[in-house]
């Protein structure tokens, strides 16, 4: 906490840009709270092709914020394409104050959780700005601020026990075997996706179940597939028996549904205590 | 050459059903060239969800024409998706009739051109008998028989120098790190991809060029990115752009393009000899 207000978190967008009605509307939640104080960082709403700014527009407003010892917590913007290409430079070398700072989101964001938390930074999975938008998005906003302001519990995945993480699947296939896979042994891996049709969906798990870093987890749970395009023809089998199958097949434990995905009922999954 | 007719080709689906009309037209190809006896399995019919029949139903099509001494090139009927989920047991234990044979397909059959590779067969990556229903469709079938019936180099990629190997980008990415993945040490490279948006390619290409194994190629080549979607907003850069640049950050060479894609004049790749 640095000010009367309470704790101070800063929004940075390090893949797409920031809708400005999102913005506002977020700000005027934070403010009727009356216990953050969120400072939306203007690089939220550069952009530059793809992307909420250059590679180092968007890397250096990261490090600022990650080195700006009056923050508290780091709450990404939104997700879409493009935190991956920032990742691995964005954990180098870190500034003593990016150690003792919350970061929060999810879907792209994942790509910096991974690198973060393998890097000894305290992150977790949940709601991000941008998702004010969604139906009933504000309660997604709230849940995002109670666990960063005050760690609510009831912001918590509510099936988690032992150390878990939370990654969009594809993202999780994208950074397998690059310089930002984290150490997944013994964790609870949880997964959601959104817009891949099924066929994409069991080759996308055929390649995570395939990865021998991945078979030291501890199991798999399996979050909500969203607006999940028609396979041409029927799949013959949908996600849940898809995770199910590829599961079995590569001797992970399934261990059944998580309340997490990309929707406003998204819960938050604080990444388990990495190892040094 | 197992008859008067000449070389005898068996086709099989290990991906996604083969179309009727397909077969017939390359049936007609191959018996007014007189040089080979094309045998096309009744498997290719097969339907089950997305698939050409069950996993097992492929399977057993492949390993039966595999063993069957009389075949001397196995040609893959198609792509789509699936041939992944019977690869690691289609190279499994071979019998000594399929180290004698040569293996053609692309696209989704890139996963069992990997895993034969890999366990010492020799495979090509070429045109498909579906392929005769596109524009121009003739010419690739005869591009291909060509290749398999007496290897005519008028149907090699043209730039090839040294030790090859082609992949459809998203195939390549999706075997990384599994039980199939070939050694792709002092190998060039060669990609092509369809239908992904450049976002997707961006992220694939992170992932391929962040693999250390993939970091041991010699170098990439790219071929053509067909039916891409359109990006919202414009990526800010094309296929060549992002593959340039990802090869520039991973250290990889990158070699210019390949006369490769999901389109007819799609060239023949065969990959260089395996190491045993």
């Amino acid at each position: 906490m640095t000010n009367g207000v309470g704790m101070k978190i800063a929004v940075v967008a390090p893949s797409c840009t920031l809708s400005r009605d999102a913005a506002r509307q977020v700000e005027a939640i934070a403010a009727a709270r009356g216990d953050c104080d969120l400072s939306i960082h203007p690089q939220c709403f550069e952009s530059d092709g793809h992307f909420a700014g250059s590679d180092a527009v968007r890397l250096n407003a990261l490090r600022e914020v990650m080195a700006d010892e009056s923050i508290d917590a780091l709450w990404f913007a939104r997700g879409g394409y493009g935190s991956n290409r920032i990742a691995e430079a964005a954990a180098a070398d870190l500034p003593e104050a990016a150690r003792s700072k919350l970061y929060l989101g999810y879907s792209d964001a994942g790509f910096l959780l991974a690198a973060f938390h393998r890097a000894g930074l305290e992150v977790a999975h949940g709601p991000m700005p941008q998702d004010v938008l969604r139906d009933g998005g504000e309660a997604a906003i709230h849940r995002a601020l109670n666990w960063i302001v005050r760690r609510d519990p009831a912001s918590l995945e509510p099936g988690l026990s032992g150390s878990a993480m939370a990654f969009n699947l594809t993202v999780l296939s994208s950074l397998l075997g690059t310089a930002i896979e984290p150490d997944f042994s013994g964790r609870e891996v949880l997964i959601e996706e959104v817009s891949e049709q099924h066929y994409r969906i069991d080759r996308t798990m055929f390649h995570v179940t395939g990865s021998l870093s991945v078979r030291r987890a501890a199991g798999l749970r399996l979050g909500r597939a969203t607006d999940v395009p028609a396979n041409d023809p029927d799949f013959g089998g949908d996600e849940e028996a898809i995770v199910r199958d590829w599961c079995a097949r590569s001797g992970l434990e399934y261990r059944g549904r998580a309340d997490i995905g990309h929707d406003a009922g998204n819960r938050v999954v604080p990444f388990g205590e990495p190892k040094r």
